[in-house]
């Protein structure tokens, strides 16, 4: 059994990585932290998980868990995770971060998107943790920086028109559309039941901060610049991630074409579902699983392929890719712990 | 008193004429028809009507209404509408029809996106209600064609750009979200709670019906033969629609210069709010409402403006301007029985 | 043109009064106050009412509002209401105080639920605002305590019974379902949307605040002490109050019978919709209007009587009924600019 | 591997029981039924289990099952139920009903309610399957009467109070709120997106179809006649019955004391949780798992107790219990299968 712990652990991210790890056959959790619940046990502060497990919350102390853990999962917000990832490295845990810290390579680009980056030394070293598009470095690494929720519903829609340069990426938009609980448990008048139900409005217009994670991802996927619009919009919907990728096309190809493609890209890829023509993807279909489905269709009035794809941002967009690192770092089955069937309805 | 009939009320639509005429000052409503509850009570269907109106819904009979009334709002399907208003017209009734039968004023438009037109010799006399941007004919006529939901919250959206050819047109991409009442109250397994709530999808991609009608519009407006991506989708709420407008500028304008350019088009409007910089629309802003928020945003790193309208799509989208209609054909004031503010939360 | 004042409009009840008095003909309001929001124009503040309402939001001050309002709205959290209401007094101004603070006539029950009362001498003086039950001390009253929703739709759902002792009051448990609107606006995780949404709960067990108000009004109707079961339960919709109220018969009453008595109590009154047998209300039929409908079932099996009410918590549970009292204070039909039918769908 | 076929696959309590077949370590779904959607594949019915099973719909015909399968699970409405389990259990396989034909073991308590009864002969044998209060039959059993979803919830909440004869029986009172997939996957106005949305009402009052079932169990239970008032009510959510239960003690008891009963009472049961005193439940915490949450209060003001209880009216009370109900008649460990974590948020 190979031991973990979820530092954070007290926002939707963690616990659904708790949800997740509770049934992983290779993973035992062994320790959560939160400054906010320190002390409280697990089912006080999430009723779910009353019975499945016994932890109490510990307050967050990297040095605590040298000895006792193998690889720590960081759910903590973006600064605060820079801030303790070298000090958990050095006590001698692998790492797989969800903030956005260690994701974007360049200290440049992260300080002008978010704020000065105080860990640089370590952004060569992270690997971005997207397996479907970049595995080969995930099972040596001792740090990942797990993808962003959008980031990821983007880069699995876009990457094979991109790799085979079938799009002219200057006409790339990217019309998003993200579940409340991306926006996080804590507690803020714009998330609150009265505010977002009903409701159904852009955010974030032009320069949203997961911008930057986009264009880089899907930079390294063209093999040169590119640059998008990005719009993400806020659902009446607690989980979900549809983008909508609107493009034209630099090639002339038929529907047929584009849908081979796509079938051929990920035909080994468990966790994608290219989805046959006249079907497109709903959030609902993928509910608390971690399958990133996708559906295309070709506009010959327009010449524009709109690529749509669908995943939980929890899963997929968060623990679920987590945890399917973890498993890439540990050696296991990459699906391990991993195949729940989407909750319908 | 302005005697009015609702002809096909049993609907979300038609349920939607009946809450704002009962507080109109000068209609007074005579007559309701629908073939499915021909002789119940209008509280008997609609609960939220008890004590507002003692009306009987009528089997569906143009000539029953000759001498009766003044007006009616046809708030059936297409192909039902394009059977009965002939004969409507011929019983003396002005008509506000609210299918899409009379909007495309080409038969043979119509007929490759619905099917044959069979009342084809009206189509010139139409007139496409949508007064914002073409009030000159309404109050003369005696059928107006009432705008589709989609296109309405388009046309406003992106009509100040496209009458000065600020933009390019073939750059058009609308990417739209619609709350589930636009699906109709017919019972379905699509729009069922369990399969609408907590999923989000795009649908009828990529040739939704209301295509031919926004390009026509579009093309009006900018004198010149617009074609346009249109890409819908289901949001889990009831009302509203949020229209996303992704162009790119033909002329240089900065961020000031574009919302000038909407403050001024708009400015003597009642029903058009077009909300400063920084802020964006939001659908449960105007539910309930006949506004049209508008917020924009130019994106310098793409040269793209982002035009962003919300409306409710039963009242700004359907039976909100099939009113704002009637009034300038009876010669009221456009707003009255209008005015009612949102209902937030 | 009488001069009103809201006092805490930064809240649900808030600005639903600001809706309301929007489209009063009799009503103008002349001033707006919040702490939070001092110095930001209500658009800035409620989106919904741009274009309404030009006002600033002003610190709370009440001597600042003498002589320039004639009625005050304090639509502020209990404790800061009891504060305030002697000032404004003080000030020239009448009162309809939202809180719970003037509701309760004891100043020991007041303490035992909530905390000292610091302007007992004004409890004698308060009106409790109910209409349908106690309309003849409104018109003259000083200072107006506005019932609570819950209170307001359990009242309206058992005086007919307990007027006539035809219910043994033992035996009365009401089960009330709210909508999270009621919860307020502030920034709590219980009330986050990712909380509330797919989610129902009891709370406030067997002791819900809301209790010795029910009892009071209860009592006075029944002219004998009433003790109840009152468990409350969070509904993830925005708006509405549903009671669903449980009693024996003390004296034998067929349905009829029990109809009967319900459309004859409340024949007169213009906010109460008593349904015919076999249909219940249901909260989304109210939704935006001042009714409160409410439906009867007798079950023979158990001989208990079933009271079912619905109101919508904001209006005729807040806001709608302030202006109910309103309208009464300043001699104006009861109904004046309160007539909207409901928002359905 | 246990070989299962669903017949009746297609509505909500199918797809379900597919869900989590899909997972079970020791049973292989080798055929599925529905009339409707015979030879479409199950990933055209339901997207979300695309790559999960790769069969084809049957239609419905009890031989052709004859050899292929070990147990059936029918998922059908009443009255086709009983039409088909003889010919399941002529053709050798034992059998899960998940309707209401063979709950109820009085033929003219069914017949009072439902229909004239098809198959009595089967009445006696079928053995009714709530593990927590009746487990000896079950692993012997040719034919297990699932239980209906509130049947269960109000089973589990009230059994430890009427085993012991706690409670004055003729004091119950169940008030029930259920998630709008109990009421099934059949396309009706009533349970359209926007019908249900926003809404909250009672429904079925005085005389649900599940009461016979819900005083049987609660007869057998306390060893005497039960009579109860049993109210229902539609929740706009997805998934989940909370069930409010009142009722009067019988003997002085406590808080504490009562807490410990139910303590006991469950603590050998893997799927039911016994919340601590100050907790209530909320079916959030329990969708998507097998759970039934159970918390309770004593009010010593009325001498009552208040009991409540959440399951997943789809999980625990209908596909997961039918799960727990082949585990013990397959010999397999109770809890096999069905130890997934809640789906929270």
């Amino acid at each position: 059994m190979h031991r973990i712990a979820v530092i954070g652990a007290s926002g939707y991210t963690g616990v659904e990585l708790l949800r997740l790890l509770a049934r992983h056959p290779e993973a035992e959790l062994v320790a959560v932290t939160s400054r906010q619940y320190a002390g409280q046990s697990v089912a006080e502060v999430f009723p779910s998980l009353r019975g499945v497990f016994d932890l109490i919350f510990e307050d967050v102390d990297p040095a605590a868990l040298a000895g006792r853990v193998d690889l720590v999962f960081t759910a903590v917000p973006h600064q605060a995770a820079m801030s303790m990832v070298p000090d958990l490295l050095a006590a001698g845990c692998r790492v797989v971060d969800l903030s956005a810290d260690f994701r974007i390579s360049d200290a440049e680009v992260y300080a002008e998107w978010y704020q000065e980056h105080t860990a640089k030394n370590l952004l060569d070293e992270a690997v971005y943790g997207l397996p479907e598009l970049f595995r080969e470095q995930i099972p040596a690494a001792r740090l990942v920086a797990n993808p962003g929720c959008y980031p990821t519903s983007v880069a699995l829609a876009l990457a094979p028109l991109l790799q085979k340069s079938l799009i002219d990426p200057a006409t790339i938009i990217i019309d998003s559309k993200s579940g409340t609980s991306g926006a996080g448990r804590a507690a803020k008048v714009d998330t609150l039941y009265c505010e977002v139900n009903e409701g159904f409005k852009a955010y974030g217009l032009p320069r949203h901060r997961h911008l930057p994670e986009i264009e880089q991802t899907l930079s390294r996927v063209a093999g040169s610049d590119v640059v998008v619009s990005f719009s993400p919009h806020l659902v009446p919907a607690t989980r979900g991630i549809l983008s909508t990728c609107y493009a034209s096309l630099a090639t002339p190809l038929n529907q047929e074409e584009l849908l081979s493609l796509y079938q051929e890209k990920y035909a080994e890829e468990p966790f994608v579902r290219v989805l046959p023509t006249g079907v497109l993807p709903n959030i609902s279909q993928v509910r608390g699983s971690n399958y990133c489905d996708i559906g295309l269709v070709f506009d010959p009035r327009t010449n524009r392929v709109i690529v749509v794809s669908a995943i939980d941002n929890l899963v997929k967009g968060a623990a679920g890719q987590a945890l399917q690192n973890m498993n890439l770092m540990l050696g296991l089955p990459e699906e391990t712990g991993l195949l729940q069937s989407p909750l319908f309805p």
